[in-house]
């Protein structure tokens, strides 16, 4: 199959949220952005509630690329009860851990070129039994990848970042920040920034931990201790990395210019940064999986569905990044 | 006296550092800037070793007024030594050091509106038996007031911070991190952004410490038993804060509209997002002084000095910054 067979498939999230409107709205933007074909997985009545455009059911990602230029194409799986913008429930967690489900497994089966997820509540789909953290890990399982292996990194047009440790208190971040965590996500950011990003040859910038990079010490000890080891590693296995490098210094225009993506230590130095610079236009993808998975960088936001006020902005963008990872795969 | 009176006093810095040659391209800058007379405290052949611009002698304040159209004036302090860009050494230390303490005396006897400090490198200043952490406490000391009481902002066009920690390790933040500390340094702040920036009722955001604010204490609990009862206490005062925010989402342009000035946690809390978006603007402002004080965001770039290449944006905003803030006490 080529390219032109095949689209992304799109997993709807939560139906109550903003994920139906900013992926009809993705649609919409489809010329001016020169968006591939794409698929919806999810319930075309979310679609309806939130957006006037044409919806078309289709039966397959065959379908889908060739319905794309008229109409948005849906993968229809129903919510068992009513969908009411901005008030989800039970039926409609089912129906996006449903849709995500067989989005994965379509791109997984190479009939869709690359998976983007739509916003999920966490808290909904912890109510009907979920047991996974988050999408990602959920998507790493079904792909028969080990969770630690799946690295989260979050991107715009002019930074990558990968925090190092995520969703711990700050508290926690010295004690697991390892020189082996930072070995492992290096080498497989590296890997990816080669084959999905088509970069020959990657230059990996890691953040300090402390203050001024810990001031030779002076500022606490993690630089020397874990970080330097763990760069003088990557250093020897061939790979083009800097660092500890201090994190204030390290995220103006002319520092980004030295580099292919930054390791941080921690969930903020990566998010402050990157959304700081790229809040509307921030991307969501897992390395390291045998699948392209990207997601737009922001949740349900249901106090906002329904009111047509939404950022199609980070949609777009994680289609779009999605779109050329699948290609320098296809072509690399 | 009047406004046009009197100067803004600039100390020099290091005589080997940047400083020279950045405060004289603020000089051929003035016009472009709009900046106020000002006056260097320094050795004049460091400026000449750096910059071919004309000079002008002074013995006085006033003098400076006079000659600043046309010349960049100095109050001469010589150095013992010769001077050579990029090589520092003791004598220029010493120097650095008296054209400091020349430079507050002539801002706490009125004589100058506004104190503007160029970049020292603390090692040589503790070579020669500097006992202060710092230039901000050695300024602090001679006005007077407790170097607690002296808050560090710093700042861009869209953008002040406060770190509520500074140069101490990460591990230690969340112990030092107190209900205590953050209100202290929130009145601190809120009092200068009304009289030095004119702020009838400044708007406060207070940083949580741990991704996503701690999420109601699932990544953390510091937001609860310490940030939330500052809040409280502030609002209860009557000042204008909310928090804590989650650090990822508060630093882009639509979030920054909501605030007067962002209290960080920690150093890179506040000093990421200001240096990822003001890199070449940053100013340090010393809050809770009885006189202005601000320096360029920057060290004495050893590497850099004496080829021109230094970035004079950093001192320019200082010194129109020091302006504001004088007009501002002036007027208000």
């Amino acid at each position: 199959m080529t390219t032109n067979d095949r689209p992304i498939v799109v997993s709807m999230g939560d139906p109550a949220g903003i994920g139906p409107e900013v992926i009809a709205r993705a649609w919409d933007a489809r010329a001016a952005h020169a968006l591939p074909p794409f698929v919806v997985v999810g319930d075309p009545r979310a679609i309806a509630a939130a957006w006037r455009g044409p919806v078309a059911r289709v039966a397959s990602p065959a379908e889908a690329v060739a319905a794309f230029p008229s109409a948005l194409p849906v993968l229809a799986i129903e919510a068992g009860g009513a969908i009411v913008p901005g008030a989800p429930d039970a039926d409609g967690a089912r129906m996006a851990l449903d849709a995500l489900g067989l989005a994965v497994g379509l791109a997984r089966s190479a009939a869709a070129r690359a998976l983007v997820t739509g916003p999920v509540a966490k808290a909904q789909l912890y109510a009907i039994g979920f047991t996974q953290p988050g999408q990602t890990e959920f998507v790493a399982d079904r792909c028969g990848i080990a969770r630690e292996n799946a690295v989260m990194m979050l991107a715009g047009p002019g930074l990558r970042v990968v925090p190092l440790t995520v969703h711990v208190p700050l508290a926690d971040v010295p004690r697991l920040l390892t020189t082996e965590l930072i070995v492992a996500r290096a080498r497989v950011t590296a890997r990816a920034l080669r084959r999905d990003f088509g970069i020959a040859a990657p230059r990996l910038a890691i953040a300090g931990l402390n203050p001024h990079a810990g001031e030779n010490g002076a500022l606490g000890r993690e630089e020397i201790d874990v970080i330097a080891p763990a760069v003088a590693q990557l250093l020897d296995e061939g790979l083009d990395v800097v660092g500890p490098l201090a994190a204030d210094t390290m995220f103006h225009a002319r520092a980004r210019a030295g580099y292919d993506a930054a390791l941080c230590a921690y969930h903020d130095q990566a998010l402050v940064p990157l959304k700081a610079l790229h809040f509307d236009e921030g991307v969501n993808m897992t390395l390291g999986l045998p699948i392209v998975r990207t997601s737009p960088d922001h949740g349900t936001a249901f106090a906002l569905a329904g009111r047509g006020e939404a950022e199609a902005g980070p949609t777009i963008a994680a289609i779009a990044m999605a779109h050329a990872a699948a290609t320098a795969r296809e072509t690399g």
